[in-house]
């Protein structure tokens, strides 16, 4: 008789992301996963980093998911830095990046360097933030245009992230946007929550969001 | 022996969403789903949506879909008409509504009275596309905040809805948005679809997007 051991998704996950992980030790190499809704502006955000992080001696590629295209990939190739693209309907139309596919997307970048690995999730504000990706570290992105409730509504992903990133802050006024209201509602969901408030149009915060993760990547550099 | 079938999800969903089909048929009443990422305008777009329904001769009931809270529920309660709030969460934190739980919800509304229900999806412009609510017709919400590339991004949410809603069109001057782009996007998707241009804010298009449901309305009714 043949005893069938069958493993829960959710272990196998764990297995991945901590293969993921150990992947990106012997890479020397430290993760940030960024999410949020369609349009909240994580390609421009990944678009200013790079040379942001760059000017502070770091190397970044990028781990691109979308479900279909290769548009957000090809705005960003300008950047000349390694980008692997991860089309998700083939792997079924999936709305979210599991840590396999971040694994096959290492892999195809197994003959570049870089030292920092940037992840633009899937434009998705549910499912991402429930599948460990194997990163460092992950980000939420909601912009004025969004609302200031979301935090209240999508609260899982706020609880899984440690730092929220306030996009299109120069859209307040035309907005009419209440951003103390969404920085209360942040709190609430999250109390630890770091918050940025930038604008990738009027470039508003993104130095001193390039700074914050100058310092994250040191601390984890050190204890590579 | 025991035969066991096993049904797919896919089969069991067909047939939950013909109950839902003859649940509204019995109760003479129309459906219609409104879709989007977080953040578009749905709640605001149903709250502008309702007294124009009346307006025309019509008893809406609202079905609100959301991850948690009732936020949007709440937001609606002023309209004084039913309303049915399905939180995700307690069916898996689930990121669309399947046919099953708009029973549940059509079920919650057995007492009311109404002719014609409305159905705020969940944020999300992935999930709720692949799953037939039930609706006699689909709808898709993209705010110009979210970027002209949406419907290549997000294709399968434009082909299986009958109208593309551009909300916040108030905002394409402040933002420079190019909305040429987006109308010839949806339709390199979906050469059949309906667009319109709407505001909730200065209430542009509404009228005639009323008066649009309104014809659909009459069509349905005429078939029941």
């Amino acid at each position: 008789m043949e005893i069938r051991v069958v493993r829960s998704v959710r272990e196998k996950n764990r297995e991945l992301a901590h293969d993921v992980r150990q992947h990106l030790r012997e890479r020397r190499s430290v993760m940030f996963n960024f999410m949020s809704s369609p349009g909240s502006g994580k390609t421009t955000l990944i678009e200013k980093l790079v040379p942001l992080l760059q000017q502070r001696g770091y190397n970044p590629a990028i781990i691109e998911g979308d479900v279909t295209t290769a548009i957000d990939a090809e705005r960003l190739n300008h950047l000349n830095v390694p980008i692997s693209l991860i089309n998700t309907e083939k792997f079924g139309g999936s709305c979210h990046l599991g840590p396999n596919v971040i694994l096959g997307a290492l892999e195809t970048l197994s003959s570049d360097s870089f030292d920092v690995v940037l992840i633009e999730n899937v434009g998705n504000l549910i499912c991402p933030a429930s599948y460990d990706t194997g990163s460092n570290e992950n980000f939420v992105l909601v912009s004025v245009t969004e609302g200031e409730e979301k935090p209240l509504k999508y609260p899982v992903v706020f609880k899984r992230t440690t730092a929220s990133l306030i996009t299109k802050v120069d859209l307040v006024e035309p907005l009419g946007f209440d951003i103390g209201a969404l920085r209360r509602n942040v709190l609430s969901v999250n109390p630890d929550h770091r918050i940025f408030e930038l604008s990738s149009r009027t470039e508003a915060g993104l130095q001193s969001f390039a700074d914050f993760l100058d310092e994250r990547l040191k601390t984890y550099v050190a204890a590579l």
